[in-house]
């Protein structure tokens, strides 16, 4: 009948939205990885569940699919928004080939805005949104990216820094970054465990995160020429109070 | 005392997170915008309330901060995101001149999310957030930005698509990217009142949107190479299915 693609935001709890709760209230059936359904487990215990392991995510949306083509009202979640990195496109993709059913994308607060939150104001003006997995994206394509956004001296928001397989990701990211003119003073900030237990800040510079090793649940931000740091926190003006002087 | 920068999302109500709420019914005096204010004013009518007209936002900060600094639990509340072309920095900025405050940001759904999931899920790759607005930014650098997001075959998100003064920057803008060699069918949409009455998502092209007029409350999506039409919705692959292939 329907399957709602519903993004939890960073951290669930508190991070999420009305509309994410009321559409995991009327669900009959809440579909994720693992994962993400322990952070909802508790408050909707009187669900019912199912996870599926990582990498398993076309698996998953079929069965969110058959179960809503079988008469099901299932929600799908995700962390963060349900776009960015998430299931959204998936599920539309995997529907083509069932009979018609209706797909709803509920949006939460990706870790872009929510690591942004905590380090300061890095996103206040024009960014770019990147991912280091090299996974489902050829590497040549991700070093092109890195290296427009460096001439478009937009701040980076870098998702999946890192991986267990492929540990020097950043290391490489940051290295073309530099090539590309980046300055190796650009300030820098990272984020991990973003709304979760364990949120930990770190601002830094673009010559020091090449050598910083992250994990998977980090989200790391390369200001643009304009980002400073003001009181401990990451900003990037947007240019009011320039205009004024 | 403390300054919470609060994201309402795009129609505040259903898009906003509990943590956002409970910073809304912590604070002693809620600042922004007019038309923010409206969004919440039903809500939030036991609270004390001060908005501050268009184009007043180094004011707003100002009264926000000094508010606090006389002691004053204050939110100051934006549409979407309180980063996203919102007034964290500017907070920031403006409180360098005062005696420490206490500064904390509380993210909201930011346009590019909410629209994204009205018109399928446009962000599931790597995108680009860029603002038409030349208020504050040198034309010439939203030019630049826009020829390096489409030599790195970003999705592109734009906010501040148009103004009362400069009705012809996303015809311009357009130009730009068809001349950088975006093709002309690239898949585009847009969305309008996001999350508001009047909601409204137009799926097109992006040789149609060149001739297309918008309003200064829309969201604008041109798709990367990927991007696709799926059942009506404007759908960015990551690659699962490909790869399964
Ligand atoms: C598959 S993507 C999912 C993104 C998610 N849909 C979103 O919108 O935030 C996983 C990556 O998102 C980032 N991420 C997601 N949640 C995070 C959190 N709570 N703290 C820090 N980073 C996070 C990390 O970069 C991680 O490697
Ligand atoms: C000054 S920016 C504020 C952005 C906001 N802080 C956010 O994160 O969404 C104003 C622009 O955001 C976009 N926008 C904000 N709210 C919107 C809504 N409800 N519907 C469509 N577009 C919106 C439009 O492009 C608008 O011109």
């Amino acid at each position: 009948m329907r399957v709602t693609v519903v993004g939890l935001g960073p951290g669930a709890g508190r991070d999420l939205t009305g509309r994410a709760r009321e559409a995991l209230e009327q669900a009959e059936l809440i579909i994720g990885y693992t994962a993400y359904i322990e952070l909802i487990r508790e408050e909707f215990s009187h669900k019912e569940m199912r996870s599926t392991g990582m990498r398993k995510e076309v698996d998953r949306c079929r069965a969110a699919v058959e179960e809503a083509v079988a008469g099901k009202d299932v929600a799908m979640v995700c962390s963060g928004d349900s776009g960015i990195y998430g299931m959204a496109a998936l599920v539309y993709e995997v529907a083509q080939e069932y009979p018609p059913i209706e797909i709803e994308v509920v949006p939460g607060i990706t870790a872009a805005c929510g690591g942004a939150a905590v380090l300061g104001a890095p996103l206040t003006h024009d960014f770019a949104v990147v991912s280091l997995s090299d996974l489902l994206t050829p590497w040549e394509k991700i070093e092109r990216r890195l290296i427009c956004a460096a001439q478009a001296d937009f701040v980076l928001c870098l998702y999946n820094p890192a991986s267990h397989s492929r540990p020097d990701h950043l290391r490489r990211a940051c290295d073309i970054l530099l090539a590309a003119g980046k300055a190796p003073d650009t300030v820098c900030g990272f984020v991990q465990n973003i709304g979760r237990e364990g949120e930990c800040a770190v601002l830094t510079t673009l010559a020091a995160l090449r050598d910083t090793k992250v994990d998977m649940f980090t989200t790391v931000f390369i200001g643009s020429g304009q980002t400073r740091v003001l009181n401990g926190k990451m900003v990037t003006p947007r240019g009011y109070l320039q205009r004024e002087n």
